[in-house]
């Protein structure tokens, strides 16, 4: 059980921090065959997810994640790393989201963002969006799964409250 | 923990049988808060998935379903309905993902589909790409989330081998 930080002790990005170009990379998830499993069960129940001698039937050659699985194993890095950098108030969406290779029980995945663009809200004075490019890949650094993301985050002089 | 259907015992939907226009309607997923905070303390550690009374003070206004969470919650209703009509080879990947309205414990969602197009594979002659509108609906009939999908199917004569 991690600590969930409340509302008054969180750190937010302002948008101005953001530049078009900038790249960070990060995280380290080892991924597991028990959890693969784990998630199938409950959420994406295909045999290729599941059951280790049927996979290699399949397209894939063995068991691998199920592609929301990889999405969310990716969002717990990209949590992290705002639990040390700072956040955005959330996100409304997300583009162009590709599972480009399979993910396997041993692979290490990692993160790499560029920002694309940054956008402040002519509707909301005091919020701005960034979009990254986000790329995801394994320990072999092949790039198993990309998407691009829109955040919403904070003007400098923005404060919380949305209005107007 | 569900049977994981294998290989040989699974029933694929042509290609041919899609038709743009199509529309179906499936699902009933309870949300709760138990299964919220679950798959957030895991992969979206943010306090508006984590904490009852912190997340009145977010832009959400209440403890909310992760956007990844509400996507595998669809994906357990999509391979639901696999199981009872037939399935895809698997899926290149999603557009346009928006994550339109909050997603709140005793929220019923259920999916809804259009096909938008059905193209076949030049480069291999035994499948075709469909790609369908998805949306995602409360039991108030407010669209939470939409996306559109694609699924590679396997063409009528076609068999499973992808070579060629």
């Amino acid at each position: 059980m991690k600590m969930a930080k409340t509302a008054s002790n969180l750190k937010y990005i302002p948008f101005e921090s953001f530049k078009i170009g900038q790249k960070q990379s990060f995280g380290s998830y080892e991924v597991t065959e028990h959890e693969i499993i784990e998630f199938a069960n409950k959420y994406d129940a295909q045999f290729f997810h599941l059951d280790h001698e049927a996979a290699k039937d399949s397209l894939f050659g063995g068991l691998c994640a199920s592609g929301w699985h990889t999405c969310a194993m990716t969002m717990s890095m990209m949590v992290e790393n705002m639990d040390l950098h700072g956040r955005s108030l959330g996100s409304p969406g997300i583009d162009s989201l590709r599972w480009l290779r399979p993910v396997y029980p041993g692979d290490i995945l990692s993160v790499h963002m560029e920002v694309l663009d940054t956008v402040p809200s002519k509707s909301r004075p005091n919020i701005g969006v960034v979009t990254n490019k986000v790329s995801v890949s394994n320990h072999k650094g092949v790039v198993v799964m990309e998407f691009t993301s829109k955040g919403i985050f904070r003007r400098a002089e923005g404060g919380l409250g949305l209005a107007g």
